[in-house]
């Protein structure tokens, strides 16, 4: 089964983290998955939500949004609509949590750090591209925290990237691009550490259920690309 | 390491589905996962949403929400908040995707079956009952639904349940309650059909990252758990 | 003129208030009037709305709230729209308004307590039912509150209960069904107390207008009726 | 017990009822119970709303709404805040109720009567005042209909009024003004028909419940209330 | 070009201020120019946004609205849509913007005037009307307060009027009715101070685009119209 | 008076206009005045809104917004606030406006170009830069139509152009940065097509009101950078 790209089944499509591609934010990346662009802003605040005061804590938020065109027909904006929809929601939740997996709140102190992941262009996997680039962004706004000696010790705790998996025919494949997302069976979305482990496993049959064999192929797959990721993270930042 | 409820790690809270509990519903269940209630009410329409109008293809969508006083603490109410949330969103959205992998929209014809799944008390796992419970509401609806001749052919492909797993301590459990779904440092989701191939899995590091090892751990135990649960649903509607 | 159900037009249909429903609630009641089937729960909390702080003050108010599958076709859920219909505020108001009336603020202290009423099944008679069994969950709450001492003094100063009354073709008839609601002349709800006051009366012409000897028909109905509920409510708390 | 007016207690404040004061819509009044100010504008339309397309009858509608200042402090705009109030909800349903109470459907045909009753300046009795004077702007907006030939038959069956009383003090009294308002243990608001029949009784304890004695002695009072309201009515129509 | 009503290119409709024309208000004004009528009403609050606490400074800002039926046409309410518009937005910003040019904060202290212009009836030049009838408000409101000693000085450091010009045909007029704001090539609406100079011009081009010609008339129109009703306004406070 | 960056008091920041940065869109460019970032997406709709269906002229409308850090501060997204605030609507509404300036309804024939401009980058002038983009992105997407032959004539009557200008200190200045914005007595927005005519001319008094020789001197200045960037948009397009 050959790919529309002709790539590999495991071979991640050709990826660019930009840092500093803003000027305010206290980190920023552009984060290209081939086609796939994702705009990632990491925003400090000296304050914590509410129900956090006063704990000595910090918190790390997300939020995922879509240009309206950043798709092949173009999206009515969720701020006309006046709600988020469901999707926007899970993948904000999504990327926050997985963030998180990364930080010492104790170490961060009473300081909040949003990601603002927002959708340039969409050609698949955009949230797997959001929670890679979003990492080197929150890496950057910590540095810029601790050179301001606002944090009392140092908030990372790890690394974490993130990919999707599918089978498309009945090959399983890496990063799927628009066009093979559609066409997939299943679709599964790993969040892992820079050491290997797992923060986040999202599998669904989209199609056909899935056996345990196959779920395994493809946690083999997703580990050997978000290994790679991790590694592309380290040269950004380097 | 102790349960709370003196079970097992590997052991199901009692279930009980007590199917028709709604008089006007074409199916409709309360369903028990210890003290964990849901109310799953399937409801038949006619029409298919506007998208999908022409296609001759069915429709099965899914509603979570909870009431107030599900909880310990009382929660607003979403529709005095104007706003549905991010929680409430992706479990509906997840019940949805859970039932349509077993239903062939062909033989469904141009029907739709909404499941309205509402929490009446909540002690954890209120999403994998809502699934177990929801889907045998559907049979219920689809056998209205046969009887009546409105579908094509038998829209049912197979059964599908779900239960949680979690890491607490550092024993794996299955089922989790409320005290447990707190303590636990890795939680997931499992839908699976009635023959043991997944639909859906949701794995996420509450607080450590989690290795391979572990999460075959959580798969085997959730295997086990559904496939009890699928039993359960067959004696239920036998 | 038969009713559908065989009673007689001063009869009150079976009722049931079973209390302790919610393992969670501070008071808790599954109200039934034949087969409209309310949950009621009673929510205590130590604070009181911005507007009556520093007032030493209670409050008491209600939210009331349809199940999407409680009638006979399923309607679209007040969250999702994203806004509170006119009924549905129009009834949380009564609700509020009613059980205040036996309520003494002074005595209650600086508490509040909050009535959700959530039908989950819809025969007519809603409201009234959910004030019937809003009243006996706010004892227990108020009983619990009051074994924690958080009350300054007795709360209570009487009993509340409520019913609906209605000309049918001719015949005035208590505590209508859905069937006779849809087809009434006239719609009176009756809110009275334990010692035969009324609290309430909110009388509509539906069809034609009505004349003051049928007003005070239809008040002697409900008057009865009332007593009838409030007997029950003694019997349920014994 | 004097009035703050020095009315006596089964008197109306000064009542004026201006037609055609606004230019465009079909019927149009400036309602003057004392300082009460509604401006009722009645707008025709060619149409019904989609759930009765087709019947061949009519439909009569009202909305209220206060401008922020009308009231002794400003008010935020229900449109900044983005929702209608449970009060406004409450106001705008009884005044289209009320309405209805004297129109033939079939005789309307397939026509709407939108019926918008702004409250310019509030002191005590908006609602009445409104029900009042949309009835006038209701005839001017059916006479112009039945000038164009619009309605199969007269859709007027009778006329309609409101008027609210009260007991303060322990004095029943007609047509309260704020101050009067305020101070209520009863308040009543009812609406009749211009032949001296109910259309609405809509009757809250505020402060201490009522018995049977004092809801006749209000009626009475009503009664009288609604029949003088007829006459003026009558007058500005003449 | 003859006009509608008779008048000549550079002549104003008749121009009416009412002031006092609600009791509550610490400033009213109904301002009329021709069939167009606006309720401005002027709210003192002893307060200021919280942006602007402890900065010493005052706050003045407005709210612009349309009653359903002002219009020819009747139009859904914004607050049943759940939503300001973009027009509704857009003028309420200007009118206070046009305010705020003849306050001096420092001299108002840290209190706010909000200024609400319902339009109760609508014939073209509605903002204008609304600036023109709210400046007067805002004085009687400020003199009110300043009979209060509420304000450190005197907060009043000019005068602020408006008007519309446009091109109908080939002629420049002054003073729009809707009628020619509709025919208008260019439309432009301007706000002057009372010593000439300008505080806001806003010009667009509804049809063809406008030259440097036409734009220099325009704005000698619309100065002679704010320097007339500049004088109206002396008058009306005198 | 110096500026910030050096610049004269009339010369425009570097201009870049990047065209086809976007995949999808039929229409689009990444517009840059300085730091100003800019993303223009035309998308073509072969569809107009309902009230102009069945006319056979075509429609132009434009979407403004900013991302929540484009600007110095994060800013709250609209789509959570569930509103569009009014500023918003204000640009949104003035580009589309600006661009229906150089369009051919009936050119154009019975299709829909939706111009979406989402500031990545804020230094001042975003509308501006905006609208400056949005036209040349307009161009692509009528030449990808007509290149499909799906309008039955040249709908583009011209070319729009759009500058800032303003008084800072004393110096009335061309084209302001943020920091000189924020200083800026007298702030204007000026439209102009390629052939030198006023399509908008928006002109705000932020501190002192400005006499009419103040008003020549700035309109003098937008004259020439609307000419310099009507040049630039014609060699983008070259």
């Amino acid at each position: 089964m050959a790919r529309a790209d002709g790539r590999n089944p495991d071979q991640l499509r050709p990826v660019t983290i930009t840092r500093h591609w803003l000027a305010h934010a206290e980190g920023s990346v552009l984060v290209e998955f081939g086609d796939t662009k994702v705009l990632c802003a990491a925003s400090v605040q000296d304050t914590v939500p509410r129900w956090r005061k006063g704990s000595g804590l910090g918190w790390v938020t997300a939020e995922y949004a879509m240009l309206p065109r950043a798709t092949n027909t173009r999206s009515d904006r969720e701020s006309v609509k006046g709600r988020i929809g469901g999707r926007t929601h899970e993948i904000s939740r999504l990327i926050g949590r997985s963030l998180r997996a990364c930080v010492d709140y104790q170490a961060l102190g009473e300081n909040s750090v949003i990601l603002d992941c927002d959708v340039l262009q969409a050609d698949g996997g955009t949230r797997t591209a959001a929670i890679t680039g979003a990492y080197v962004a929150l890496v950057d706004a910590i540095n810029w925290m601790r050179e301001r000696r606002m944090c009392p010790g140092d908030p990372l705790t790890g690394s974490v990237s993130a990919v999707s998996v599918g089978v498309v025919g009945d090959t399983p494949m890496l990063d799927l691009c628009y066009a093979e997302d559609v066409a997939a069976e299943t679709d599964m979305n790993v969040v892992m550490t820079g050491t290997g482990e797992f923060v986040e496993v999202q599998g669904t049959a989209e199609g056909a259920p899935f056996d345990r064999a196959l779920l395994d192929k493809l946690l083999d797959l997703a580990t050997a690309g978000c290994a790679e990721l991790a590694e592309l993270q380290r040269k950004a930042l380097a």
